[in-house]
């Protein structure tokens, strides 16, 4: 079975050393997110996660959901329900929610190392409360007083659960196809009626109401994506003092068999005239969702990163304790019967390249979660350019961290050998709950599509030219740094490199448009490992000026060397690709 | 659930049009394997792959087999049993061993897309013969008479099935460290003592009688890998008349659970004092099981090659149907609700580099199973050649291709969004299905090693030297051909770079015996990629000199130009890796 230990020094590293997220925080207004508090919430975060959900993660996939289709209740795993109970009662639903609702009134980027852990230790049950979070956003940004008040207080005190229903069987990415409908009743609520599938979290025994937002059309919606309207609808009737009455018409119809997270329950939910309520303008819709998708993307993002790391763990563990032939330059460990495999430069090229991108992933995307609450800030030039530059990043944090995962899944398995494959070993577990990551909430071609079509094309590169001024003014800083020397000077080039290939695709799309489908893949990858160059040269200058043990540098420079050498190379065959453009990707039969 | 047609047009196209195999075969004296029968055969096996292995390829997923645990039986999943029934009576367990012992006598080539299509079809059904092939090849080599008269006859007509008993709890890489004991009889029979794990077909209800080939230590054995023996170990007892007795004391103690393959009995088997009959020489058990190494690892890279197959083939039917959003260039089918995705250049993309992945690894494949044959060919010097590039080439074909088999059913699910992560599309199975290819029979580490530490350090590049001049030759007969222009440029550059990075390692290596290790897996990868351009030069080349239809010759032409602006360049990253060496390998804490 994998094991999971909660990186608490690597994240403290990140947080403090080379974010210093606690002067931010404070700068921001977040005057109780100190030092000590954000300390003691990650201790008892780590605690909550190694002894109560990594235990189940192994339970979770062996029971999986089960439906009961009399009675279209969903039971999960045992233990699941009990560990959300400890989890609600901790008040750790509202950690990054308002004091106002019930919440804890920390910032995003303080609840951001809970939910890594939360990922790694159990990924599956962490979907559950993780959907709550995109509707208490929803709510709190768009909804009516009497709605935060009904729905968004059990949400933020964890009572409930929340779910986004966007999918429907014909349509996934392509949301302005959806059909389910919405009838206005006298009585100013909505009759929904229509099909959701891949519902995470639609139908569980956690509470006794589950929140759905839902995207349908009123019957005077336009087609396509303009005539979607938002509706908060739950599973058990409330009015609008918050009262809850008779269950209404929304059942889960069938669980999905999945290639893996089979603790999480993944619904297909049907409305047959269920009562919900207006949220936001009528065709207004896809506009409230894409304010929520920021933090979602980057709460996929770390799934990806938690299960790398994870995997990580285990196979390092694995590699020191698995004997198995000498290293080709003369036994190491002459004692034992063989050398441990982690002296084998190739198992030691499959952990490295693990370890450079967990540990340069969470920089990035703990920076990117920082960022959230930077577009709050109340200098007016620092909010446009966090919400710039986290609009640019959120995709690339999204796809490449989930892309990671299952790299990183991949090689922490290929460690365990034949093993590996064994259920025992848990490896193989790892490996299919991060299959999904690239999938869904957008899949690598749609945050693709998002990065340079949306943020870099339209937005016409305002998010990459903070992220390079930021690159500029670090090599600026330390040109002089005989210690930084080997990752500076590479760094600069990548990032003017960076610009030429944008300004490249930029003209060619001016041509033709299908140019930006055919660099966007590539163009995604190879920003994803620039700015990992850009968080690497950082974390060795961030960890010199630190108080650490020289074997804590050491280690940050070793793997910063290896990924320069190793991984950053990738991204010539990425600007090859992109260079390339639509003429290397031939039309294919199309029926 | 994913369905599967056989690619006979390409299967032709490659042996006939590419390798001229028809012409070799009868070269070598195989007078049979004329152009008539071969198609004969490959259109039966075809019918047999499509409509019987195929619709049991989610029935074995699902049913999966199981252990009666106070019998010791095996009972595999519903329809199995049968359709090996009709494989044995096909005469296709003895396709290409020889008529002596009631094979068929075709040539290995003629084999290998056989092969492929039933690994396409149901690779977990695939495994229960897999293994008879290399117990074959074990007795034909080094048995004695009476063994190949009383073993070798049943499994080449079908009647029994045969397994490789190598690995064991402690040792799979390094069979070094193996313990398992033979004790000399009175009657020279040995008795086998130990735990073989992962053994394939280890236990099944198809026959009546299992050969099992095990390597054991003899009581005055060498320590390491000079003190192994092969012996032969049957299921039931079988005298040197070849008259079947009572129960041998080999008894499946468990099967493993796994990621994938479920329909493959994965075993546990116990010999307990089992009768057995040592194989060839004392100590040189291990010799024995490196000559059959090379048609075993090329079978498992036959399995990349077809799950990589039968996922693209289901990917470009999703692609077709699936109707989600507009091309960016404007709608191209506006009387649909929406366009097939097929025509968004990154669904392309993952359908590109499937498709050159997939068609250009065929035609490595094959050749390295043409080599097979002739490497039994009358000329000495030819002989000697088509070894020593069988030899380079067969860990790359097995590792390259599993790897794209990884590969490719990871972009085949992701063409289908979620819906690829969820079990009835089948998609999901060949993911998991292929996860194993780069474990088994060798890990894609271990193939690198066997590469670079032997084929190329060892034995000076012998077989390296073959490929250039195969690539040499080939670039010289095109020189001046303006169509084969855009290839034979690239190809004799990474042709010279290939030849460079070989004697910089060796260089590197004469100094520091771990800069092997360091540069194994990319070199191994590096020459893949390489391998790959001179096998789709050849064939945009085949093409264009075969009477197929100018559609067919644009289709080559176009893969082939995908595949050297969008592929090719991944050997910029693994020439980077290269040239970095040991020194961007950090040691890591051994314990």
């Amino acid at each position: 079975m994998s094991t999971y230990k909660a990186p608490l020094d690597d994240i403290r590293f990140v947080l403090f050393d080379v974010l210093h997220a606690d002067a931010a925080f404070q700068r921001l207004g977040f005057a109780d997110a100190t030092r000590d508090i954000l300390d003691a919430v990650m201790d008892e975060g780590a605690r909550f996660c190694e002894t109560v959900l990594a235990p189940l993660n192994a339970v979770g996939d062996q029971a999986g959901c089960t439906l009961d289709k009399t009675s279209g209740q969903v039971t999960t795993p045992p233990g699941f329900k009990e560990a959300y109970a400890e989890y609600a009662a901790g008040g750790w639903a509202g950690l990054s929610s308002p004091e106002a609702f019930g919440g804890q009134g920390l910032p995003h980027a303080a609840g951001v190392p809970i939910k890594e852990m939360i990922d790694a230790a159990n990924l599956s049950w962490g979907n559950f409360p993780l959907l709550s979070h995109g509707a208490t956003e929803a709510l709190l940004h768009h909804g009516e007083d009497w709605q935060r008040e009904a729905f968004l207080r059990p949400l933020v005190e964890g009572r409930w659960t929340g779910t986004m229903c966007l999918t429907e069987p014909h349509c996934g990415s392509d949301l302005g196809l959806l059909k389910t409908r919405a009838e206005p009743r006298d009585d100013g609520s909505h009759a929904i009626t229509g099909t959701k599938i891949f519902i995470t979290a639609g139908e569980h025994d956690f509470t006794d109401n589950i929140v759905h937002l839902v995207l349908a059309r009123l019957p005077d919606a336009p087609a396509g994506s303009k005539g979607i309207s938002l509706f908060v609808v739950p599973k058990v009737r409330v009015d609008r003092e918050g009262a809850m009455g008779e269950a209404n018409a929304v059942r889960c119809g069938s669980l999905e068999h999945k290639m893996g997270i089979h603790g999480s329950a993944t619904c297909v939910i049907n409305f047959d005239g269920a009562q919900g309520y207006l949220v936001g303008q009528p065709h207004k819709g896809l506009m409230g969702m894409f304010t929520m998708m920021n933090s979602a993307r980057l709460a996929v993002g770390l799934q990806g990163l938690g299960l790398s790391d994870r995997a990580l763990q285990n196979a390092l563990r694995y590699s020191r304790e698995r004997l198995q032939m000498r290293a080709l330059s003369g036994p190491r460990h002459p004692e034992k019967a063989a050398d441990p495999i982690i002296v084998h430069p190739d198992v030691r090229r499959m952990l490295l390249t693990c370890k450079s991108l967990v540990e340069g992933g969470r920089a990035m995307a703990y920076h990117s979660a920082l960022l959230l609450d930077e577009a709050h800030d109340a200098d007016a030039e620092a909010r446009a350019a966090a919400d710039a530059l986290l609009g640019f990043m959120t995709p690339i944090v999204k796809a490449c961290l989930t892309e990671w995962g299952v790299e990183c899944t991949y090689h922490a398995l290929q460690c365990f050998g034949g093993h590996g494959y064994i259920a025992e070993h848990g490896m193989e577990q790892l490996a299919r709950d991060a299959r999904i990551t690239t999938l869904y909430e957008g899949t690598t071609g749609i945050q693709a599509l998002d990065l340079l079509g949306r943020k870099v094309i339209q937005l016409q590169g305002a998010g990459l030219k903070v992220m390079l001024g930021m690159v500029e003014a670090f090599c600026t800083e330390h040109a002089h740094d005989e210690r930084l020397a080997p990752f500076v000077g590479p760094l600069q080039a990548k990032a003017a490199e960076w610009q030429q290939l944008t300004t490249h695709i930029a003209r060619a799309a001016a041509g033709n448009a299908d140019e930006i489908g055919a660099a966007a893949y590539d163009y995604l990858m190879y920003s994803g490992y620039v700015a990992l160059a850009y968080w690497w040269a950082r974390s060795v200058a961030a960890a010199d000026a630190s108080p650490h043990a020289d074997a804590f540098k050491q280690d940050k420079r070793d793997t910063a060397t290896f990924y320069f050498a190793r991984i950053l190379p990738r991204t010539l065959a990425h600007a090859a690709a992109i260079e390339s453009g639509i003429a290397s990707l031939p039309e294919l039969d199309e029926a």
